[in-house]
């Protein structure tokens, strides 16, 4: 389905089924609230299922892959050949988010959307764009039609997963040089001074960080003009794997799937699609919290908090490997636990703190 | 074993195979540091087992359950009864505790060690010590005997589980009126003010919170002079539950295994242990931010952080289930990834910036 249909066929999440959900978790045998947010877990995945119960067994993290021509710049600390060798190791089943998705019973599937190389490789999604974007210091990153193609490709594999029977979808990437192009998006989107926005990426010394805050400079003066158009922004600054993901935000709104965020890139992509249409934030979940300094603002801006606080900086999805593993938790506590009126403690006991506590 | 001999006999976590570890995990795919907690987790429980791969299958939840005279004084917001009658519902199956250990693949043991009624349960350890302690806030809840007691039976409970093949524990407990007890332990120790010690523990009111604190004043006043001795002031302020658990970190700590810690009862027995010998600490792992204001403090004085901010504040050892899933993850990454050698990405191009983002 075409990328601007979904935007504005994107529906709220059910509220009625939300306050039943909430209800019957306050009818739990534990004081109210107590168990935070699982319990808001819960109430959120009930609101975009349709149901107060669910499980999520069938999990997958998409990872899309692609290259950033600002990396001649020297913004990033691993050489761009990397983004195709890690695109190798995650299908050998080597990579961080390999293991762990492994770990926390997901699958992944790895999108080539824009490697700079011929990848022949067994499992691979074939959808490459381009080989790798132009270099945003100079000139825009990409085409409008390649930037809403790259929407495209995202939310396409979306409908293709829901096909397959997944029920819930991270977001991961494998990119270098992906960092800068998430700083200059979340820059040019809230208007925020660099110390807030730019960060060492997976590996920059001190002097490589002014190097590559002179750059994102350098990109931002191309433009007299600011825009927050998502489509726009896009096309000066990329990435490809950037806009694969909004489109998946799009589509798992659009088919009320829940998909779970990941790290500073994932996050700037998710705060572009809720740029699109406000909606999709009812269809995501936080998950942890990159060390990124961006991160922090991402959350601001969004108005919700990732729980997981693990000085992670890797992205690949891999924070959200560990945030299907607590959305389990708490569908194991919505399913599972006792209720107070069937286990001899009457709920008039329980004074309710939670407006208290905050 | 007799407690004061365990407390003599514990020894340093293995440093050399830390360092071994940390080497690995430094040579694997990924960014110098950048799986963060993961890596950190990793690199302790190697010195903890004494080996760089491990896996932690067989895990455990031992939860002590004791009632605290004090609750006469109306500090707590549930009645007494609800300490018996949540043992039955976790054997049962339906507690907070029995959904979230399960999901994890963890066993949960539930252990009477001063329940203020006659239980005849399936299933139920049966060390009860006494019918709840005394009020704490008139005279000594417990006798010097009792306190050492209820450390012996909790060291004795860890013996038991090692022999039956578990390989890791974490700490739960269900006593009403803990929180009363666990800060006025915390207060003794820190010598902190009231306003960082005492919370509304399941459900107070802000009346309610105030009368807990009066509460507390009056029992600290019953002594002119501070102690800082663990057994001392398990002896004036309770209770049972904290002195088992106080020994099932002696215990863990002194067989080398790792042992988790759960929320605010079950970190000030932490502390209260490594008050007895600070090498305990090199076998502990935090699990989740406590919203108990005291647990601030009790990540300050261990200088630890917990690294999930779950909003929670229901005990159990619900917050260690969560962290039993992370270790997992942690496990996948070193026993499973690939390294940079092995597939095609050279050491040489990673910056060590970690010290830099401190």
């Amino acid at each position: 389905m075409h990328y601007k249909k979904i935007i504005k066929e994107i529906k709220e999440s059910d509220n009625p089924i939300k306050k039943k959900a909430s209800d019957y978790v306050d009818s739990l045998l534990k004081p109210l609230g107590s168990l935070g947010v699982l319990e808001e877990t819960a109430i959120k995945l009930a609101g975009i299922s349709g149901s107060v119960k669910n499980s999520f067994d069938k999990k997958l993290i998409l990872i899309f892959a692609s290259d950033n021509g600002v990396v001649v710049e020297g913004v990033a600390s691993a050489p761009k050949e990397v983004t195709a060798i890690q695109v190798g190791n995650f299908l050998k089943g080597v990579g961080g988010i390999s293991v762990l998705a492994k770990s926390a019973g997901a699958d992944i599937r790895v999108i080539d959307v824009g490697v700079d190389a011929f990848l022949d490789i067994d499992g691979l999604y074939d959808h490459k764009i381009k080989m790798g974007t132009k270099n945003l210091a100079i000139e825009d990153a990409m085409t409008i039609e390649e930037a809403e193609l790259a929407i495209q490709k995202g939310i396409d594999m979306v409908f293709e997963a829901y096909e397959d029977g997944y029920q819930i979808i991270g977001t991961g990437e494998m990119g270098i040089g992906n960092s800068t192009t998430s700083s200059l998006l979340l820059t040019a989107l809230t208007k925020s001074s660099l110390d807030k926005t730019v960060g060492r990426g997976a590996g920059l010394s001190q002097e490589m960080l002014e190097h590559k805050k002179k750059i994102i400079l350098q990109a931002l003066n191309r433009y007299e003009n600011f825009t927050e158009d998502p489509i726009k922004l896009l096309t000066r600054y990329g990435g490809y794997d950037i806009g694969a993901m909004i489109g998946v935000y799009l589509g798992c709104a659009y088919l009320q799937i829940p998909v779970v965020v990941d790290g500073f890139i994932s996050g700037i992509s998710a705060l572009m699609a809720c740029k699109l249409n406000p909606l999709v934030k009812d269809y995501m979940l936080l998950s942890h919290k990159s060390m990124e300094p961006g991160f922090k603002l991402i959350e601001e801006t969004l108005e919700m908090e990732a729980p997981l606080n693990m000085k992670m900086r890797l992205g690949e999805g891999t924070g959200c490997t560990l945030m299907f593993k607590i959305i389990d938790s708490s569908m194991a506590m919505i399913n599972h636990m006792g209720q107070l009126e069937n286990n001899n403690i009457d709920q008039c006991i329980l004074v309710d703190i939670r407006e208290d506590l905050i």
